[in-house]
């Protein structure tokens, strides 16, 4: 307990970290079929009404409502038929008391009519004339011009990822390129004596790295453009300028330190040395991720995450994709995206720290419920065989079987 | 009522639509890092035991657990310090009785130890001694070989898609390149007389084509490669043989439909030539979306949608999305990603069919409830401006405020 007194909570360290980062400013133009996941940099605006035309939502017949008065089965209103509305053309005819113009969903309302009755309510009585079984009124089955959007009116807010129906619906107001903020750039460091490159056969005490493809990924999942600065050996110097050019270069950092108290503690006075306003916390009370450093330079975020896979990709998730959605200026940056479910045995925890459970889902009683992930924590392949986290808030003394929690999903 | 009564349920159209379709066979051998995404085609086998040395979990020294029998704050252990095991080489020294050597987290656990004791439970007592304040026992804080993973075993099943720790897991494992299955390429027919491409202005009558963009993007965002075959005109010959080359090049068809019945009649009429064993649902007891087409041929799954934004989207995704999962091979097909969620008011339905009404999210006494986007429904803005569809079950005959109803996102 007394090892988490200290330290402050995720959330704490979050709303300061996101305080502190500057979104991005430029901004690119793309073609709006080609901007699926980016974010809008401005209110995207409506230059036209949609519809633009005054048009029938169903198939029927156009008429004047008032000639469908009183009408039903029994008593139906006769309408002489004078047309049929053309696909894709104007409705050239004029229709006047007592007739109707075929119409079928999209076509233009003909002058003279301020309804459509739908074609199920209607019966042809003979050439040319069709009996009404039902009373419409003004208006009804009729889009009016605007009606989806008005000229002026703000199509897409600034700040909102694209997403199909977003894609869509530009190209269908005609808005065929649109602006969009500019990918983050994030700079990967890997640091540790222990740490090689995956494609070197590891010897006694070395692992493969495997933290900078797993930040890597985040990142690209999150809009961002990750570049990677390769694994830099535990020397204070060289560190220290890999870490500086990556600052530089990008905008925001993390460095995946190495396992060793020395290498994590080396990580941290680089990071004191090359960041103005600096350090935001040392250490979170969460697990895992404990040793983790958060930083800001220049509104650049920097993490140095701890060197496990499993803390790693735990404090990427809580802190990494928040960052780089404010850095894009995304307007849903608020909303955690997580789901409320039971857990399938009793957890212990300590008080003081949130937990990050990595869980299956699972089937019962015809709900999903968190079962978690037999295996010790720190391991890679709990994450893989899991399916997202459960959160043991930092006021829970465990937890017992069958008790509703947050569950972070790792997938869509 | 009676319009749904001969109409499958959309369940029903589903369970037959997968069933007939054919994964596909044939996959690409993609480096692993540039593999987020794309599924696995086969079981990706373990090659190498990881960890590959016995290793420590914590930062303190590595020692034989009998030394600490009986250990406590008030009766330490002494052991001396015979040296520091090197991180990123194997640990040179043998430890004996009485012995101790100082260990980082992931450094190699020295012969003849069998247990680490933690820094915390331990005191320098003078220069090459150390203090036990607590007993461990045999296995404590140490990494077994293979407890992560073991050779021959499955890392990641097939038809896995790969999250960002999946790629850093195999990575880890040394497994540069993996099999997955190709995308599916999806030919995107529109027609319809009415329907002009986005980069002309439209003359009354006409609209922008809305749906071969959301249906572009679905198709990305589900991993498969859209290949947009344009406005075909309505004309039966022509629309017959751009379809049959678009399915001959293409994994799968989706023909969005003008909004005119003749347009529907005649895309049905194509699909059933050729289409082989050919319909499977004309129509669907849903909405939106009902006059939906859906056929098979040669194990290829054909859509005939709606011209409606709204409706050729949700049948995009209650469809579309899962047969695309299926011809990838999906082994998470079968979840449904939805939410439970109250509803913000009263909404009526027709018993006999579901109903998918599309929803913000809202903070109503601290928890999201789905808020009906206000607006006529068959408007693709109103898309844009929801979070996600509240489905609205085939036995219900309207529900009422507060109600706990299955929810689908449209984000992850």
């Amino acid at each position: 307990m007394a090892e988490f007194l200290n330290l402050l909570s995720i959330q704490e360290v979050l709303s300061r970290l996101l305080d502190g980062i500057r979104p991005l400013e430029t901004t690119d133009r793309v073609a709006t079929p080609m901007a699926l996941g980016r974010v809008t940099s401005t209110d995207v605006l409506a230059l036209e009404s949609m519809p633009s035309f005054m048009r029938s939502e169903v198939d029927g017949y156009a008429l004047r409502a008032r000639d469908t008065h009183g009408a039903s089965a029994t008593l139906p209103a006769y309408l002489r038929l004078i047309g049929e509305v053309p696909m894709g053309r104007p409705a050239q005819m004029q229709v006047t008391a007592g007739q109707a113009a075929a119409i079928h969903t999209g076509g233009q309302i003909p002058q003279g009519c301020d309804a459509v009755i739908m074609l199920e309510d209607t019966q042809i009585s003979r050439e040319e004339e069709i009996e009404v079984l039902k009373a419409v009124s003004v208006g009804e089955n009729v889009l009016r011009v605007g009606e989806d959007v008005q000229p002026g009116q703000v199509l897409l807010p600034r700040g909102q990822r694209l997403r199909p129906q977003d894609i869509g619906g530009l190209m269908g107001a005609g808005v065929l390129t649109v602006e969009v903020v500019r990918r983050p750039r994030l700079a990967i460091v890997a640091t540790g004596d222990e740490i090689i490159p995956p494609d070197r056969q590891p010897t006694v005490g070395q692992v493969r790295d495997v933290n900078s493809y797993v930040l890597e990924a985040i990142a690209k999942e999150s809009g961002a453009e990750p570049a990677a600065y390769g694994i830099i050996p535990d020397d204070y110097q060289e560190l220290k300028t890999a870490c500086q050019r990556a600052l530089f270069e990008c905008d925001g950092l993390v460095i995946s330190a190495g396992s060793s108290v020395s290498t994590r503690d080396m990580t941290a006075r680089v990071i004191a040395e090359i960041s103005h306003p600096g350090i935001i916390a040392h250490g979170i009370a969460l697990r895992p991720g404990k040793p983790t450093l958060v930083a800001l330079h220049a509104g650049k975020p920097i993490l140095g995450l701890p060197g496990n896979p499993v803390s790693a990709t735990v404090v990427a998730m809580l802190l990494l994709v928040p960052s780089l959605m404010r850095q894009l200026g995304r307007r849903d940056l608020a909303r955690r995206r997580s789901l409320r479910l039971r857990v399938t045995r009793n957890l212990a925890s300590q008080t003081g720290r949130e937990d990050f459970i990595p869980c299956r889902l699972t089937q019962r009683e015809g709900e999903s419920w968190a079962d978690p992930v037999f295996g010790k924590s720190n391991l890679i392949f709990t994450l893989v065989r899991a399916d997202g986290l459960l959160v043991i808030p930092g006021d829970a003394n465990g937890v017992a079987e069958g008790e509703l929690l947050e569950f972070l999903p790792f997938d869509p």
